[in-house]
């Protein structure tokens, strides 16, 4: 597989609740550079990632693309915190396993849905 | 130009404060898709991405690609509101320009930063 298709396969699994296939493609020390910071191994990636997969009612991917050692996936995702929550990932293959991920998205209406924060009227 | 050409050249432009060159390569009626919801035409882009522009220390670009019709970048920032905040966008060009922008990025950092929005203790 070529990277983009290493990534396409991951998105596709655990966009579709085939979890196990997911967390397969990930290399044992993964890293994942998340808007909170760093995690590290497939076993804290699995942690962050499946519950937000086990919410998810819909996904969309919007844009792909890679090269021979990276792929960009882009998508839209839905959930019942969160109708419509677009978010990036950069990954970087190493022998068809996903050895770091970049994801991009925006934490505040999930922290709003949490009651993590509130808003401040000035 | 290819469209990641145009995408690159918007971007290498509103990084580097040459804002005039950046908004020209938007389409008058670009829509922009942000986190916040859609922004339409040129000057209501200008307006929500030249304070950036101008608060920017330090950009990075991480990974880019296109087609035809379209490209991704995807880019870390720095301002003296949030030491990196990455973002992802995804261009629809067409003749040279602009005409559509998904912008993806953690709008929690600047919401705390901004006083819009204060964690809650529990």
């Amino acid at each position: 597989m070529t990277p983009l298709e290493t990534s396409l396969a991951y998105f596709r699994a655990w966009t579709t609740g085939d979890t196990d296939t997911a967390w397969a493609l990930l290399a044992e020390d993964v890293v994942c550079h998340t808007p909170a910071g760093p995690l590290q191994g497939r076993e804290a990636v699995a942690a962050f990632m499946g519950p937000f997969a086990a919410m998810l009612t819909h996904s969309n991917l919007l844009a792909s693309g890679g090269d021979a050692e990276e792929s960009t996936l882009v998508y839209d995702t839905a959930t019942s915190a969160v109708a419509s929550a677009p978010a990036a990932e950069v990954h970087a293959i190493r022998e068809g396993l996903i050895t770091e991920i970049r994801i991009i998205f925006d934490r505040l209406p999930f922290a709003l849905a949490r009651g993590e924060v509130a808003p401040l009227v000035r």
